[in-house]
C-alpha cells in the first residue's frame, strides 16, 4: 500500500501523525511499523529567507510532530525552546521582531542552510534532517526551487505570506495570492512519481488556499492528480462552516471562496470536470452539504473530523483511505 | 590625538581595552570618555563559513572584550553561553564538533551572516554589530574581501587556519601559511587612511604571522605604514622566549623564525630598511635583546608587559605611545 499525502503544515502533521498510525495498526510490519509506505508532498510557499536562516515552516512543523519533538501546548515548535539567539537578533536589529526563532528551531534551520550553501537540494536537505528520527513517513518538499507566496492586499501593500500571517494575523484584507516564480518551479524528483505510483492520494485538511493551493500551483502537480489511477480523497479543513485551525477563512475570502466544506470540495473540483478530487470526507456538523459535492461529481462520505489525539486522526486517516479503496462510503 | 591599532583577536583584544582605559585618563573628554580616537584595524584571516554562518573571531573577541561581553575565566567567547543551538548542530552532523559554538555567539554570526546577505560590507556589518556598545574604539576588518588563512602542513594537508589551530592544537607542523586570494584583496574603506592620518600607529602584541602578518600582507598596507608620518611601535609577543599565549611559537617556526623578542623584531623589520617599525617594547625579561633590536635601527624600549589587568594593559598603552611620541624612551 501507498499512500501520498499533500500536506500542509500543523495541521497535514496532525493528519499525517493519524495516517502513520493507522498503517501501523492496519498493515504491520511485524517490528512495530508498517508494509505501507507514506509519502508526505509538503507546501514551501511559507518558506523563507529570515535572518540568514532558509526556513521552511511546514516542513519542520511536520518533522517536528511525527519526531514527536513539538510543543503541542504551543502548538508550534520544538517542545522545550529557548530563545537566547533571538534576544541576541533583536539585540542587533535583525530580523522581524514579531517572529521569534527558537534556539532548537534555528540549529534546524542553520543545518539546512549550511547544506543548500554545499549544494545540496531542498529536498536532500529534508532528508538528511528527517533521518535523525524514525518518522515513519517519507516527506518531499512539493519543489526544490525558492516560489514563495506573497500576498497583495487591498491597500496595495505585498507582503511575504508569513508577514501577513504571522504579523498581521491575516487581518489585512487579502486581494490575491501570489506564488513568486512558480511558472519556472519543478516538482522535487520523487514528487509526480509519488503521485503517479501511489495507491491512495490524500489531500490533508491544510489551508486549501496557501498551502494546498501552493502545491497544485507547481507545474506537473495537477497534471500528475489528474493522470494518477489513484483515487484522490481530500479532507475538509472546514467545519461546520469553520476553520478548525488558522485562518484559512481570510484565504477563501480573498479568493471568493465561501468558508464551508461544499465550496471547498468544488473549489478543489472533481477529476471528471478538470479537478482534482474523486472524493471529500466532511464533517457530520455538514452533512447537509454533502449533496451539493456529490453533484459536483465528488463522492462525499460523512464522518468524524476532529483530531483531538492520535486515535481520532487515525480513524480519520482509516477514513480517507477507505474512501479511496473502497465503492462504498 | 589620533591612535591606530594593527590588531589580532584576544591578545589584541586586551591590549585595546588597556589603550582605551589610557587615551581615557591622558585625553579625557569630560564624560567619561576620551579626545583621543582609537582605530583598530583587525586581522579576518581566523574567518570562515561555518554552519551557513560568517564567523570573525578576532572581530567577535575585539568587540565581546570592550563591551565588558567576553569570558574571561574561559579567555574566549561571550559571558554566560549555552549550547543549545550547537548540541542541535551535532545531532544533525553539521559543522566541526570540535568547534563548539554558543548560542550568544551565533547571535552575532546570524546578525553579521544577514547584513552580508543584503548586501552590507563586512566593515559596514561589523559598524551596525559593534554600535550595540558604547566601545570606545572604532573597529575596521583590515578587508571587507575573504582572505583566509590556511596552513600547509608538511604533511602535505591543507587546512583552514582554525582547523589546524582549534582542532589539532597547531601540533600538526607548518610547512607554509597562505592567504587565499589575498592578491586581489583591497583594504578596508579607512583602514589605509586611519594609518595615513594616525598619531602613533602600534602594534597590538598579537600572533606575528596569522595575526599582524595577514594583516601586512593585505596589498597596501605595508606600503601605507612605511608612508605615514606616525611612528609604529610595536609590543612584543614574546616574553622570556615563550609567547604570551596561544601559540604562536608554532607559527613562528613555521616561518623560520626564533621564539624571541628580538628575532620578532627583525622579522617585522625597521621601517628605515623596508620593514614596518620604528620602536619595539620588550619585557624587562629580555633587557639583554634590546641591543640586537637597536642594531636593526629599531628603538628598543624594556618595560612591563604582562597585561594581568586593566591597569597594566592601561600602563603597557601608554609606553608604547610614549615610544612613539617622545625622542627618548
Amino acid at each position: 500500500m501507498k499512500i501520498t499525502v499533500l500536506s500542509g503544515g500543523v495541521g497535514g502533521a496532525r493528519f499525517l501523525r493519524g495516517v502513520r498510525a493507522h498503517v501501523r495498526e492496519a498493515y504491520p510490519d511485524g517490528a512495530g511499523g508498517s508494509t505501507a509506505s507514506v509519502t508526505a508532498i509538503v507546501n514551501t510557499g511559507d518558506d523563507m529567507w529570515l535572518s540568514a536562516l532558509r526556513i521552511a515552516p511546514d516542513l519542520d512543523s511536520i518533522t517536528y510532530t511525527l519526531a514527536g519533538e513539538s510543543d503541542e501546548e504551543r502548538g508550534w515548535g520544538r517542545v522545550g525552546e529557548s530563545e537566547r539567539v533571538s534576544d541576541e537578533l533583536r539585540a542587533y536589529n535583525i530580523g522581524w521582531p514579531w517572529f521569534t526563532l527558537g534556539d532548537l528551531d534555528i540549529g534546524t534551520h542553520l543545518a539546512r542552510t549550511s547544506m543548500l550553501r554545499d549544494g545540496l537540494t531542498l529536498a536532500e536537505a529534508t532528508d538528511r534532517i528527517t533521518s535523525r528520527w524514525p518518522l515513519g513517513v517519507h516527506l518531499i518538499p512539493v519543489t526544490n526551487d525558492e516560489v514563495e507566496t506573497h500576498v497583495l492586499t487591498q491597500d496595495g501593500a505585498d507582503l511575504h505570506f508569513q508577514e501577513w500571517w504571522t504579523r498581521h494575523r491575516a487581518t489585512l484584507p487579502a486581494a490575491r495570492f501570489v506564488q513568486q516564480n512558480v511558472e519556472a518551479a519543478l516538482p522535487a524528483p520523487g514528487v509526480v512519481e509519488s503521485i503517479m505510483t501511489a495507491d491512495v492520494v490524500l489531500l490533508a485538511p491544510s489551508n486549501p488556499v496557501v498551502s494546498i493551493g501552493t502545491i497544485l500551483g507547481i507545474p506537473g502537480i495537477r497534471a500528475a492528480l489528474r493522470a494518477t489511477r489513484a483515487r484522490v480523497v481530500g479532507v475538509s479543513p472546514i467545519i461546520g462552516g469553520s476553520v478548525v485551525r488558522g485562518m484559512a477563512d481570510a484565504c477563501l475570502t480573498a479568493i471568493g471562496v465561501e468558508t464551508a466544506a461544499d465550496a471547498v470540495a468544488l473549489h478543489y473540483g472533481s477529476r471528471a470536470s478538470g479537478g482534482v478530487l474523486d472524493a471529500w470526507l466532511m464533517a457530520e456538523e455538514d452533512a447537509s452539504l454533502a449533496p451539493a459535492v456529490e453533484a459536483a461529481g465528488i463522492r462525499a462520505s460523512v464522518v468524524p473530523l476532529w483530531m483531538r489525539d492520535t486515535e481520532t486522526s487515525a480513524a480519520l486517516a482509516a477514513a480517507a483511505i477507505a474512501a479511496a479503496t473502497h465503492s462504498n462510503t
